[in-house]
């Protein structure tokens, strides 16, 4: 699939260079470049350019700047020649903005040769150009703004000289071919940021991790940096990153787990941590990467656990409907390449959290006829995931809960018990622990820990871990050198929140560089 | 000297709980626990706490509490028996916020026995303590508040068991032993967090990193990730970690460089990232680690690459009046452990910019006999540094300085050369590029970066690189698919300038969980 769409691609390439060039060659073919009148107002520059005129950003491009001379720096998207005397530019910058611009000859001052317009319309798609040009209005200009640079004089180019097809990225985007060929364009990385979709997605991610921190802020939660070097696979051996490390081993955090503690534990009531977290599965699937980035926090409880699910369902909430308020444009531009449809959030007030059990028998009840049977002391499987999702959002509308009330077979040692609540299924205890649902899949999980040192030091010995073994002795140490207070939290994968809320195919598209079994670069 | 500072403190620890035990045992001597008619009142509860009454943050306390009985969760700092009656509490939180309690026998509701006297005093330092208590104001109270709180009932404990003698961190702190002996605090990561002079080394911290955050996204940068899993040593093999990667070799980022100009190359016009780097140099010096936090940014450049050491230095000195407008609390705790003159910052527009060639010419002239005869195109060395500084400082009445205008022979090939410019000493060219200085260090580097493919291909290989290796290549290939703008960055160790700014004697001390060629854990 991805060769023979290659291949195509490749065809194309080389049919519209060739339409090009014949089109660029009978153009110009009566223009010499000699004696050129406008010699002075053109060139390619690979450096900075110092000049008089206004410098306006494309997407600032007003009514006020009609009949002024401006400059501006964007690539060159597209260009396609009229006559040897003219020719029409397509200049793009980010995700949203675009403008024409025409180069015309011209005795009169500023003075605009033959030669120069040969030269514009020779210009590589994806240069990066700075023009001198006047601004005009014209109602029927296809560019969004219903303006047009008139190319005046001191174009500045720093080439590219191995480009694919103009508005290749773009337009392959728009077309429906899977996820994989998507990812083939990152082979070639600047184009690959440069198409609108990617801009758009950068700019949500953005603003997915802005607020994230700026409600936790406003909440008096600190930031801090968790190690991403450490000692011991603390969190179970089978997916870690190991090196060497001066003749001894190192490995790379699986999450901020531990150190979330230590800092909770070192007296810091509520914090919060972005950054990497690494897992060494063999996942080749648009849902796995070997480096991801984690949005983690934790805090001191005080009453109850459910402080902390509710911190973290409202940071997400806040996190989703941020989106919708402030990045109407860049979703557009983003379901324009992949549909889906709408996220749905419950309205204030009407948010949807079951217990695991509630969960397990409405899949029962309500979900497809494979899971007639699902038991509320057993894990969820990634399909009955789904299918939970499919039937909350027919049942609620929402694309967005939380299933509370984990059993403790389900979670990790420091999960918290909850000797409250009774037993579900086969006599397991729940614990005060949750995962939270966006679009069928899970994107956090969460819940309080253990924060006594020999209640934790029983729960390790009853997950089958030794509480000598490397790692969890230093875990255990911290509680026993000093008075932990109750404390909760939760992780969140940065780039599946991006992922999921869009509908995008795969994470990958979400993420800057993402980072695979089978891909390491650029 | 570690050892005996060890051996002391040990036998200091011996005797202090001697002592306690003895106090204890003498003052409650006729107490027995039967019959407590107080015995629903405390105890200890590892999990979380419902009441009634106001909870209060120990810095909150103020006269409106006056006796009202509020909540207040703490440390357990230290305690002292009175009789068998009495005894005091010192509760603390965070860096600066410490205050008094009395429990007292009483027969009066809310009644106090004497076994809950007992039982209080004989909590362990160190312990999390969550106290309901009625508020004093006591004029001659020794706590920062003029308040003390009569512990009325209920307070449950999370208690440590495994705990240094009271006080431990913060007395030995306050001492003049070196740094080394500092670090081995580490080893108990929780008491070394809680110890006020960290409390307020990471309240800086978090005022250095959010300010850059904030200064630059006024200023229209977008924050990006760049890997830290990269496919090739793409900047000097020499100090970096590599690691095994499904059957291939992967390695660790050593700077976001590469990835800050792809995505100038992808569209983005101004970027900057927050994260971990890493340096496998056996340095085991307290300026060096082998992870480290990197504020990196880059940016296109318009007219001249001072745009770029102008937002570098404008953002250095925001972040530093920052501090010292904010954090005089937190600097003036971390003075009294780690004493140090004050950071003098240059007035506005009377920053001080040295060429190189100016800055070896006044090391020359007015630094130490030993450089009298530095060149101006060799790089400096670090006691030069130093040296140049203390000219500096004395010179001009500043902590902070920039030096620009490197010689290219100091400057990795991606520099641009300043074609403009003289060359320097045996003529050696000069590049667009610029170190900054505080506190007689280095923490900044930064400059413009060749954007032409030409051009960088030519300094690649005329710095000895072969330009089709692993990374450079890739490198390259980016300058060659599109026109990239003219560009230019930099980028500053968090801990440095945090370490540096404060004067602390180890870089390991501003740094969260530090690693060396010796620590991976905590």
């Amino acid at each position: 699939m991805e060769e023979s769409t290659a291949t195509t691609s490749k065809k194309a390439a080389k049919k519209a260079e060739a339409k090009r060039a014949a089109e660029l060659a009978a153009a110009t073919a009566n223009v010499t470049l000699q004696d050129d009148a406008a010699a002075e107002s053109y060139g390619a520059r690979p450096a900075v350019f110092s000049h008089g005129a206004e410098e306006v950003d494309i997407c600032s491009l007003n009514e006020s700047h009609v009949d002024k001379t401006v400059i501006v720096r964007a690539w060159l998207q597209n260009s396609r020649v009229q006559s040897a005397k003219m020719g029409f530019l397509e200049l793009r910058k980010g995700a949203n903005w675009s403008i024409q611009g025409i180069v015309m000859a011209s005795e009169e001052e500023p003075v605009v040769s033959r030669p120069m317009v040969k030269w514009v319309m020779g210009i590589n798609p994806e240069s990066f150009v700075a023009v001198e040009a006047k601004c005009y209005l014209v109602a029927s200009a296809p560019s969004m703004l219903g303006m047009t640079l008139a190319v005046a004089n001191k174009p500045i180019v720093n080439f590219s000289d191995d480009v694919p097809p103009a508005g290749n990225v773009v337009e392959a985007e728009k077309s429906t071919i899977p996820a994989a060929s998507m990812l083939t364009h990152l082979d070639n990385i600047a184009m690959h940021k440069r198409s609108p979709v990617q801009q758009a997605i950068a700019d949500i991610r953005i603003e997915v991790k802005k607020p994230f921190r700026s409600y936790l802020e406003e909440r008096g939660f600190k930031e801090f940096e968790p190690p991403c070097l450490i000692g011991a696979a603390s969190e179970g051996g089978g997916n870690v990153f190991r090196l060497p490390y001066f003749g001894e081993e190192a490995f790379l955090a699986q999450s901020p787990q531990f150190y979330k503690q230590f800092e909770i534990a070192g007296g810091r009531e509520r914090v919060f941590s972005i950054g990497p977290v690494f897992r060494a599965e063999i996942s080749n699937t648009a849902r796995h990467m070997t480096e991801f980035t984690g949005l983690d926090l934790e805090m001191e409880v005080r009453e109850s656990y459910t402080e902390v699910r509710d911190v973290l369902e409202g940071v997400l909430l806040h996190i989703f409907r941020g989106i919708q308020e402030r990045c109407a444009n860049e979703v557009a531009t983003v379901r324009a390449v992949y549909p889906s449809e709408p996220f749905l959030l419950p309205e204030p007030g009407k948010e949807v959290r079951l217990t695991f059990a509630e969960a397990q028998k409405l899949l029962r009840e309500e979900g497809p006829a494979e899971f007639a049977n699902v038991r509320d002391d057993e894990d969820m499987s990634t399909p009955q995931e789904k299918a939970l999702g499919e039937v909350v959002r027919s049942k609620y509308n929402t694309d967005f809960f939380v299933v509370d009330k984990f059993p403790e077979t389900a979670r990790p040692f420091y999960a918290k018990i909850d000797e409250t609540a009774a037993p579900i299924g086969d006599g397991v205890s729940v614990t005060n622990a949750f995962d939270f649902f966006a679009r069928n899949q899970e994107i956090l999980s969460g819940g309080q820990r253990i924060n006594d040192a020999v209640e934790l030091e029983a729960r390790i010995r009853a997950k089958g871990v030794d509480p000598e073994s490397a790692g969890i002795k230093e875990y255990l140490a911290v509680f026993r050198s000093v008075g932990v207070p109750p404390h909760g939290g939760g992780g969140i994968g940065l780039d599946r929140v991006v992922a999921w809320y869009l509908g995008l195919p795969s994470v990958h598209l979400a993420a800057y560089y993402p980072r695979t079994p089978k891909r390491l670069s650029p």
